[in-house]
């Protein structure tokens, strides 16, 4: 058998060990990646991948180990993607909450990885898409995606997950400052975290609020706001409750499909553009831009003749 | 006269109706933008483009406004350009705080322009960098980007400022946590604002070992964490002094020569890039792409041979 072969079947056969050989490479686009990734697209779509979004220190990574134990128990096979940034200057020291998280990892039917973004400022890294496919492809029932909410990474939480919760605390200052970053666009379902502290109820009340100014969405899903206390584990079995009826309601209206559409056509899209950046920038047109920075910045050339003939 | 260089004559004399009516231009991109920009470009260099970022509700605005008026006093010219994240469902009901600081608009020597970001989840809009371009032109001392701290923003803002200043509030929760947002690796200054209130000195004095846990930056420059309270305008003086310290510190050491060709680096990447997305995406192919996806999502065929036959 060719190696990518026991690849693939070690995959659909959830063996830990290849699963996390196979996310390697496609964390590291080896050579071998894409044909990987290939193979086991048709194995996908079984999974409900969960996104849980929110500002740092809401309390996620408790949140999600909550609800591995809690799926885990219910016999569910679970496989998580934990989104770290990394600093440079830390070099992961940042981590430790996550360290909690995996020793959830060594329970049968769980598969926990985590991934660093590359540019170190949040965001989800690029391969997060590739990475789910290779554990739905792996059987999970459920896939949660787990990431600090720092700008683009809601936007790109909110084009991968079937379902969206957007964690708050009380001291995640008013609801409008909330807003502001974004977060209330991309909730599927709330969660007040930390709740037991003073001003959880006023804060609920403001997201309630708000989610009614929010104009219907189109599938007719009503947000809710759950209240939860990670540390205690309490709200654990609520929010899954709250999980299964999106999930349920995505699939009675059929716009599980249409949203997952949407996140295949992003990912093309992205496939493509990439591609196109890569073939672009050769050996040949880096050297020349790196050549011509000199002049350009002296201001004897200007970057849009420049970028015009280098595109001819 | 062609109204192409009407407008060139009406930014370079600082005409404030003219400076207005170019922006919008390159905000929307009409087809003689480029050559506004290509024309404008040789006069471009000699502003110090000063970049203010931070978690929602740090009081970016507030300072902003009070450099605004400590610059103006100084007879100093001043372009601000304040990316407002906006909200599909609130429609810019966010922009209160901005208000405040379009009164400042009406001083002479300044001019300010909000500019809202396309996708609502913060982030630097794409023609920043463009628009700080036709302020410099039009001989502003002073360009200040501000822009809510969210992620990819951060990222951008370091890479077209040539001080960036990260506001912190004591309420940021523990400076690790601003860390895990990336805020700390982008910094030439940071500012404690609302720093009357409990628990200031502390997180100050956090934010200054973790500084001294980070290996000195290449050019030498020491990052210091100023006090400020914006709603009493205390400290704004010496932030200015600091702006200026670190202003001297990169003509001195010539760095700054260094810093701005890794921005137009990234400005002649980043239009490269756009452009072969535009002209890569036409009709035909968006068109394919939108008949193809039932088959992909049936799992038919797959979107990595999509992606190949649609480059080859």
């Amino acid at each position: 058998m060719k190696d990518i072969e026991i690849l693939i079947n070690g995959v659909l056969n959830s063996d830990k060990r290849v699963i996390a050989k196979t996310l390697t490479k496609v964390e590291n686009e080896t050579s071998d990646s894409e044909e990987l990734l290939e193979e086991l697209y048709k194995h996908t779509g079984k999974a409900h991948r969960i996104g849980i979004t929110g500002p740092p220190g809401a309390g996620k990574s408790t949140l999600t180990n909550n609800l591995i134990k809690l799926l885990s128990s219910l016999g569910k096979k679970v496989g998580v993607i934990a989104v770290d940034p990394t600093s440079p200057f830390t070099g992961g020291a940042l981590l430790g909450d996550r360290i909690r998280m995996q020793e959830s990892g060594l329970l049968e039917n769980v598969f926990i990885r985590s991934m660093a973004t590359r540019g170190s400022l949040g965001g989800l890294c690029k391969n997060v898409v590739e990475a789910s496919d290779v554990l739905d492809a792996a059987g999970m029932d459920f896939i949660i995606i787990e990431t600090v909410g720092v700008g683009q990474s809601e936007l790109d939480i909110a084009q991968t997950a079937d379902t969206v919760i957007v964690v708050l605390v009380p001291e995640s200052g008013d609801a409008v400052q909330a807003m502001k970053a974004g977060l209330m666009e991309i909730a599927d379902i709330f969660v007040l975290n930390k709740s037991e502290r003073e001003g959880a109820d006023a804060v609920a009340a403001t997201i309630k609020n708000i989610i009614h100014l929010k104009p219907a969405t189109e599938d007719g899903w009503i947000i809710n706001v759950l209240k939860t206390v990670g540390s205690k584990n309490e709200g654990t079995e609520e929010l899954f409750k709250e999980i299964e009826k999106h999930r349920n309601h995505l699939l009675d209206s059929g716009f599980i499909r249409k949203r997952r559409m949407l996140h295949l056509e992003k990912k093309v899209i992205d496939l493509v553009n990439n591609k196109l950046k890569v073939n672009f920038w050769d050996k040949e047109k880096t050297q020349l831009l790196t050549n011509r920075l000199e002049s350009m910045i002296d201001r004897d050339e200007n970057p849009y003749s420049f970028v015009k003939s280098l595109l001819s």
